[in-house]
């Protein structure tokens, strides 16, 4: 059964130390799509307007991205325009045009109703769970939020939690949530209110894995040039989500690889600027990718060191 | 043969939201003598005044830490006062009374110029150099610096890289030192001017290596409890070099092992105030969080994904 997705279906226009993309296909749905499709099939819920150029989703719709719930309304699409400086961790938002995303409320086609699995994009948390409500029985749920639902609609947020088995989330967002600078006592703050697994995205630091079972670390893939981080976390999610759907299953180990397929889609999707590194990607070089995380990563079970004390 | 360890033997006077410590022995030489001597021997070169508790060093010199090269002066030892914010990442300093430091010239006992393994914590380049200059053949030396001497002491540190094969060294402290910000290309600044192995250590965000052949990611240790993160780095150093000596091989392989064991030590370093953990801890305990490294950045062989593409 297919991944769905709710969230935003967006341009941007992002500049960076490097160079500046102009109004191109961006939004936390799209990145995500892009990177779970390569993965499993994916079905797409959210809003463009009339001036959306839908012919670049093509490729989305080529890898098995069902585009049914994708409704295009009357007026102009939801537009981001943002920047980074050469720390390239914090996005500085210039101007936030919502257009018809503004009035966006979800409405899954009946085919999408029995999606297993669903990833809930950082969007309104009422909306989040709106979307829920219409999913029959989904064997997994995963969430991204941000600090403006953090600080606006906190209620709704710990409400959503309640239904939620896994909460993406980055560093700053899950110590803004939880009031916890500690990263373990963040964690343990979101699990006692619902979801079990969290991971932590930590930008250029990686990102930490925490279940009841089990706690996992993958390092930031070490890239000498970041072109824009635009997209970086709905692509971690898209890989992580895209790894389980298909595998299938949720245990320690697939979670833990999981969390690895994500660091590397974060890692391609910031290459260059907008999706087009994603569009081009190929399974062949993820797997290559995987394997440079193993290496990274790996030592060998220590010979037992005796002391000379 | 021996490591040998010069610089700072220090009263710290700490305050951290969980506690305060008063005037408890600290210093560079202190805490990396702590931890190196877990796993090999060590000569320390330093110097304190008339008012320095020398009793406290002698859990050291039972455990093979020769101090024989450390002087006692007339005057006041080098007092640090500092403080930690909830952001335990960075110290405040509040006071630094240099005392007999100040005057501090190394001297090495004839017994010292033969070690092997060299450590050159964050002092003046200078004296670094002149250290450098009574060892007859050192088979490594490491050093770290810090932002005080990269101002101050540019050239003198420069002419110290050309000489020094492992480079230890914090985030921002390389950042400012190279002038990149991307840590690929910081460590590559850093291994032109002389140094093959860089370790860029990141507090709660681990610790990376690089050489000509390997790259290394180690996470942070995930304490819920931390509480005071001084020391971490010269604790981690004492681990990382202790670990090589004892091995007494630097292969990729053994600088893999080298980074989690100086991980592991600079871990235990903040779980207490003052080098207290260090005091009392085990190998077996050093062991055993070695294994908890391990199974925190283990995954499997990924099984080859298909795509459904």
């Amino acid at each position: 059964m297919s991944i769905l997705v709710v969230g935003s279906v967006a341009l941007d226009t992002v500049e960076t130390p490097f160079g500046r993309a102009n109004g191109v296909i961006g939004g936390s749905a799209t990145y995500f799509s892009a990177a779970a499709s390569l993965f499993h099939p994916v079905q797409l819920v959210g809003v463009v307007g009339g001036d959306y150029p839908l012919g670049e989703l093509d490729f989305l719709a080529q890898r098995g991205v069902d585009l049914a719930g994708l409704t295009r309304e009357t007026g102009e699409s939801f537009h981001w325009v943002g920047a980074y400086g050469f720390d390239l961790n914090v996005a500085e938002t210039r101007e936030t045009r919502l257009g018809v995303f503004a009035g966006f409320r979800p409405h899954l086609p009946d085919a999408f109703r029995s999606a297993e699995w669903v990833f809930l994009a950082s969007i309104d948390p009422e909306l989040q769970y709106e979307v829920l409500e219409q999913v029959n029985s989904p064997r997994l749920v995963a969430c991204d939020t941000m600090n403006f639902w953090i600080e606006g609609k906190r209620d709704a947020l710990l409400r959503l939690l309640g239904r939620v088995d896994v909460l993406l989330i980055n560093d700053a967002e899950i110590r803004a949530l939880s009031g916890e600078h500690n990263l373990v006592a963040a964690a343990k703050w979101v699990q006692a209110r619902g979801p079990e697994i969290v991971v932590i995205k930590k930008g250029e630091h990686g990102a930490m894995l925490m279940t009841p079972e089990t706690i996992f670390f993958v390092p930031g893939f070490p890239l000498e040039e970041l072109y824009d981080p635009t997209g970086a976390g709905d692509s971690f999610a898209g890989g992580f989500l895209g790894y389980l759907a298909q595998s299938g299953t949720c245990s320690s180990d697939d979670l833990r690889r999981a969390m690895v397929y994500g660091s590397a889609m974060g890692s391609f999707a910031v290459e260059r600027f907008g999706v087009s590194r994603l569009r081009e990607l190929t399974i062949r070089e993820v797997e290559e990718r995987v394997q440079a995380f193993r290496q990274m990563t790996t030592f060998e079970t220590p010979i037992v060191a005796g002391s000379h004390v």
